[in-house]
This record gives C-alpha cells, sequence and structure tokens, in this order.
C-alpha cells in the first residue's frame, strides 16, 4: 500500500488516462459544454472565493499588474466559458489521422493522433488557467494534475471542483482532473520525481521556477519561460502601423509574456517616428529606457543600462534601441531574446523575408502585434501556455501540441526481405 | 578562453547549426550525393578499419550475433550509399509549410519546418548508424555530435572521415559534423552538461545506457529504448500469415530492436497452429521456452520463466504463450512491452481494430511483421533510432522528426484589442 497523497494523485491520474484515451468525442464534448454551464451558474462562488485570494494579495502587498492577473470578474468568467464552448466545437485531435501512405509493397502507414498520458501543469497567478488546461487535457486525452500557485488557492479550488463535478456528471472519470493543494516548493519537487506516472511536466511562470523544475525533474519538461519580445521598426515601416502595433505591443496587456519589452529602430526612421511614438507611449504611462541615440532624438527619456536589453519588465517600462540595419536589430535579438515574440514593422517584402527567416523565434509577426503570440488568437480555443522550448511543442501549445502519435500500419501478409 | 576538448566540439557544433540552418536544398542534396560517392570510391580503406574492429571484437570474446552488427562488407556499403542517395532526394524538412490558415482578423498563419539546432547522438555497434545520422543532420540543418561505441572506433573513423571531407566539397561548413573520439562514459557525461550548446541527445542502446544518461543529462532526451516487441495470432489468423510473419519477426534478423521476443496464441489456433510453427523456428535454431499450455502443446519445449516476458533476447530465442482472448493478449502487451513495435494477425476486422486502439506502442502492425518498424521502410530514407517515447518524435525518426517549427505571422497592422 502507498500512503504518500502525491504519489496516490499521480497514479489516479495514471488510472484514468487509460480510460481518458478511449473516451468518445461525444462524451468529452458534452463535458466540455457542461463545464461551461455550470461555471456561468457558480460564478458568485468563483468570485467569492477570488475576492479571498485578492484580500490575501493585497495584504501581502503585491504589485497592482500582478493583482489584476490574478482577479477574476463576471466578464472574465464568461470569457473562460466561451474557451470552454470553442475547445468542445474544435476537432478531436485523438484519432486524428496526420498521415496516410502506401510503400511500394502495399503496407498502409496511418500516422495517428494519442494522447500523451498524464500532465503535470506548474503556474502561478491567472486562474484562468486552471479551467484551460482542464478542458485542453480532456479534449486531448490526457490526465492533468494542476499545481497553481499559492495566491490563487481560493479561486482555483472552487473552479476546479465546480468544472469536475460537472465533467463527471457527463461520464468523465474523477481521477482525470487532479488538483494538488499542498503548498509550496517541497510538494513540487516530489512530484517531479514521479516519472513513471507523469509523462510530461510543464512550468509556467518565472526563470527562478523553470530552473528549479528543469534541474531536478526526472519527467520531460516543455518549457514556458519568460519573453524578452522586441518589435523592429525597419526603414520602410509605415508610421501608422509603427504606432498601433508599438502602442499595442506595450501597453494593452503589460504584464503577459508576448507583451513587447524592447523597441528597435532603424535609423532611417527613428527621427521621424520616435518622438511621436515616445509622447503617445508615455501618455499611457511607459517609463521609457533609451540608448545614446534614442536619447539623443527624445531628450529626458532615461539612459538604459545593459541589464534593461535582458530583462522582461512585465510592466509599463520600455526600453528602445536605434539600430543601423535590420542586421543589427537581428544580432540584437538573438543576443538578448528569448525565442518567444518578435515583430518587424515594414513594407519591403524583402525585408520581411530576411527577418523572418532570420529571427529563430517560436513567433515572428509581420506588421502585427506581439500581443497575438496566444492560443486563443491562433484559433486553438486556448492554450496550455507559449512553449520556448523546440522539442514537441513551439509557441502555444493548444490540443494538437498535447498529443502524440502512433503508427498503425495494415499489411497483407507482408514480411521483410 | 575554453581549453576542454569536448566543449569546444559542442561550441563548433553550435556556430556551424546556424550556418547549417540556412543552408540551401541544393547544397545540402549535392554534398548528400557527394558523400555517396566517396563511400563507394574509399571502401577499401572503410572496411580495412572495420577488419580491425572485429579482430578487436572476437579478440574480447564478443557474441557473434553482435559482431554481425558492426561487421561491414561491399554490400552492406552499397546499402549505407544507397540511404545517402535516398535522402537527398528526400523533400527537405527545412522551410516546409506544415499548416497554413487565415484568422478572421485577416493574420496568416503559417507554421514552418526550422532545425533543431545541435543533436548528439550516442550509440553502440553498427557503422551505418555513423553515416545515417550524418546524412539526416545534414538535410535537416542541424549539426550533429556523434559518440559511438568503442567496439566501432576504427570504423566510425574512417566513415567519419570520408563523409565529412566529401560534404566540406560541396560547402557544407566542417563543424557541422563532430566525432567524439574520446572513449568512455566521462566523455558522454560531459557532453551531457552541455545544455548551452546541445539541443538534444539522443541515445541509442541497452538500457543500462538510457538509464544513465536520461538520469544525468541536462539536455532533453529522446529515448531509444529496448523493443520487447510481441506478435499476437488471433482466433481468425490466417495460417500461411501466422507462419510467415512469426518466422521473419522472429529469425529475419534477431539482433535488433524489431524483432519479435514473444509470441501470443489465441487458444482457439493454438493447437492447430503452434506444432507447425515451433517446429519451423526449431528448424531455424530458435530456442522455444513456452508457458504451461504451450508446453502440452508442443512437448519437449523449456518452461519459460516469469522474467522471460521482460526479456529483450536480441537472439534466437523465443517466449511463447497461450492467451483465452485478444483482451488477455492485449494485457500482456501492457504489463511486458516496451511500447516499440507489436502485431495482430487476425482475419477479424474487428479484432484488428480493438488491437490497434489498445496497444499503446510506437508501431502496431496488422498482418505484417514488427521487423517493418524501421525509418528505411516506412519511406525515411534511414532513421535516427526508433524512439520509445511519446514526446516530440515516437517510433521512427526521420527527418520531419529531426526539425522543429516557427510560426510565422503576417499581418497588415493588426492589433490586438
Amino acid at each position: 500500500m502507498n500512503s504518500d497523497p502525491l504519489e496516490t494523485i499521480a497514479q489516479e491520474a495514471r488510472a484514468a488516462g487509460m480510460l481518458l484515451a478511449g473516451l468518445s468525442t461525444q462524451i468529452k464534448n458534452r463535458a466540455l459544454a457542461g463545464m461551461a454551464k455550470h461555471l456561468i451558474k457558480n460564478q458568485a462562488v468563483i468570485l467569492e472565493a477570488n475576492a479571498k485570494d485578492i484580500r490575501a494579495a493585497k495584504a501581502k502587498g503585491m504589485k497592482l499588474g500582478l493583482i489584476n492577473r490574478l482577479a477574476l470578474d463576471e466578464y472574465k468568467i464568461s470569457r473562460i466559458a466561451d474557451s470552454l464552448v470553442l475547445i468542445s466545437k474544435l476537432p478531436d485531435p485523438v484519432g486524428r489521422v496526420i498521415s496516410k501512405t502506401t510503400r511500394p509493397n502495399g503496407l498502409q502507414i496511418n500516422k495517428i493522433g494519442v494522447p500523451i498520458g498524464v500532465i503535470l501543469i506548474i503556474y502561478e497567478s491567472r486562474p484562468n488557467v486552471t479551467s484551460d488546461c482542464m478542458a485542453l487535457c480532456l479534449k486531448s486525452g490526457n490526465s492533468v494534475i494542476l499545481k497553481g500557485g499559492s495566491e490563487t488557492l481560493h479561486s482555483n479550488a472552487a473552479l476546479f471542483k465546480i468544472l469536475q463535478t460537472a465533467a463527471m456528471e457527463q461520464g468523465v472519470p474523477q481521477g482525470a482532473f487532479q488538483l494538488v493543494a499542498t503548498p509550496g516548493r517541497g510538494a513540487v519537487r516530489k512530484l517531479l520525481d514521479l516519472s513513471p506516472w507523469i509523462d510530461l511536466v510543464i512550468p509556467r511562470g518565472g526563470e527562478g521556477l523553470i530552473r528549479a523544475v528543469t534541474r531536478v525533474s526526472k519527467i520531460p519538461v516543455i518549457k514556458h519561460a519568460k519573453g524578452i519580445c522586441h518589435v523592429f521598426l525597419d526603414a520602410s515601416a509605415d508610421f501608422e502601423k509603427s504606432m498601433a502595433i508599438t502602442l499595442n505591443a506595450k501597453t494593452q496587456n503589460p504584464s503577459v509574456c508576448n507583451a513587447m519589452e524592447t523597441l528597435l529602430v532603424h535609423e532611417k526612421v527613428a527621427k521621424r517616428y520616435l518622438p511621436k511614438i515616445c509622447l503617445a507611449l508615455e501618455d499611457k504611462g511607459v517609463e521609457l529606457r533609451g540608448d545614446e541615440a534614442a536619447q539623443k532624438i527624445v531628450p529626458g527619456i532615461k539612459r538604459a543600462a545593459e541589464k534593461d536589453w535582458a530583462s522582461e519588465y512585465l510592466d509599463l517600462i520600455l526600453s528602445i534601441r536605434v539600430v543601423k540595419d535590420l542586421k543589427e536589430a537581428v544580432q540584437h535579438i538573438q543576443k538578448y531574446g528569448s525565442q518567444h515574440s518578435d515583430a518587424i514593422v515594414t513594407e519591403n517584402d524583402k525585408a520581411a523575408g530576411e527577418f523572418t527567416r532570420s529571427v529563430d523565434s517560436a513567433c515572428v509577426f509581420v506588421n502585427c502585434s506581439t500581443r497575438f503570440s496566444d492560443g486563443g488568437e491562433f484559433g486553438m480555443g486556448a492554450e496550455m501556455g507559449i512553449s520556448t522550448g523546440k522539442l514537441h511543442a513551439r509557441g502555444p501549445m493548444g490540443l494538437e501540441e498535447l498529443t502524440s502519435y502512433k503508427y498503425v500500419v495494415l499489411g497483407n501478409g507482408q514480411v521483410r526481405k
């Protein structure tokens, strides 16, 4: 008999995973629809739990940006429910035919989507992650073990209970969803040892968390690390697009990983564009830190230190550098970027092509905001996070990225010569 | 300055990888064609080096099966050269459009194949792995660091030098291929620490090696572990197919991971099929180990012990078990299999469907030999190995499995609402 509660959680998740893999699309979709309904019906319970978390966060002196990340309201809950409905309408990735070929010897080779098994997600803040991960894992036939942050303990517990109950009503095995309530890093360390029962761990959060998980995990890790995202205004950048994209990438939601942290400006447009753009950014409350050239063009802004280029502010702060050409912009991104999301604003197709080929990031954008680096915006319904690694999944992780595959090979007596 | 030679190797591989990512398809294909030519032209050199390895292996008392794995001859070299030519003719996985969607806001989202970066492969025996990995990594734009076994030191060194020279003649950067000549586990341990310069490690070999690599590696690992492969003769199995597939899966090349280790026979056909099949197997020199029921049907065969079901013999030995139905066969495979390759022989479509859905292995075969679990047989030209994990790549790893992707998103000024 095994008495460790975390081991029991992982074993229950494994057992449920084997049932989930065979669950029909219909049952999964009904469960998702039911989860959306229960969420709306019980929103008072959720908001009450969330208020507790916010009170505790304020008492601890948490920054406003972070409190905004964890705060729920009726609108946000309706958006979470919308995601559940959307995911119910996406094609089932389990059993999908990824490819189908017939070999000269007549063998028919089918590559078929299958669940990965049991997925552990370690995350901070935003309670919508709880719902998004439950929904994506259910639809992709994976059990999920949720280890949220202590700052959203009550919100997550409320959401979890409501969603689990709704799913079970439609025939989803109880063990498919597991919430780890034990606080602290000790529980994480123990979970990362349970490689026989957990197939994949997804850490979402600060660098310290990611490093710690990667160092001790016995389970394969897909990192969802920091986003030091750049927007580069090329020599041929359109002014209106430059203004709109810069403002959006920096200010529409500065506390998230796909927000811009550094603006790179081609010297040919710097003098014309920067003064107006900087004014607009300051109007939105953005603190600006420029290199020497930027300071000359926009007097009064702070000087960026070396460490600014490597900083993920997650705040209304922006570093600005004037570069002499596209190549220097790409080199800056290679040196300081985090291979997350980077954008170029240009009317020159050749420059766009060179930028998208040379920048080795999960998402490379031409004439649009880095804020589009998002599973929802990519049509995935939601996301497990944004992978900053290159293996298995890169960029926003949705349903397909939560599956593996098997080869089903059909023959008629063939043997190998 | 950095004086560690292994670190230098990894850094050179990283630097070359950045050039390789941008190498044209034409240069890569010419290099592959040139490599094939040089291989044939220099086969005397290769055979001489190989003879040294074989003499050393015989002096050490290596088993004949293993010596056969490392031995080269003119035919085998011509097959290696064929693989190089084949790979030169396959589509370039770098830059391929994996998917292309347009969102309601007009954003065009392109998912584009890109190299992973630097790949370390740790392998034993078979010198063709050296050539196959060099070719697949080159075509997929990855640098490769080769750490072969000490038993093929001379063969690998000869192959490596010939192939590297040929590739360089066509403009492939020298650093793209790295051969680690330092023998022993110390070098492996050091390499597995070099996560800044190596993106992926692929260990191919015995369980001890895989476990050791997985335990200490700071670099993500795709395991190429053991193959405990099964053939299940269902109640409706055709006799001729059963006979041919069983013989082929066991005896055509018993020393490889996709050879059958256990035969499962439905009790409804056991009495009719087993005596003849066992006779044919014994004619081929196979030692049989059966459960009680099999022993009753084929008197004189040894009794299988519990550990036989979990053994990868890699030899002319077969364990045989009589099962009461398909479900018991699947349960046996779930309990003892290694999720590598398993086959069913059946004329019943429903049984075939149940087997392919329930058996969670990389390759599930219907009415054909498990020996088809192979990159070459799957049309990949060659293989880096056969992944027994579920993340990133499963089953035979070819060109596409050696790539990651990036999203290139084209807009016209879009910002997020």
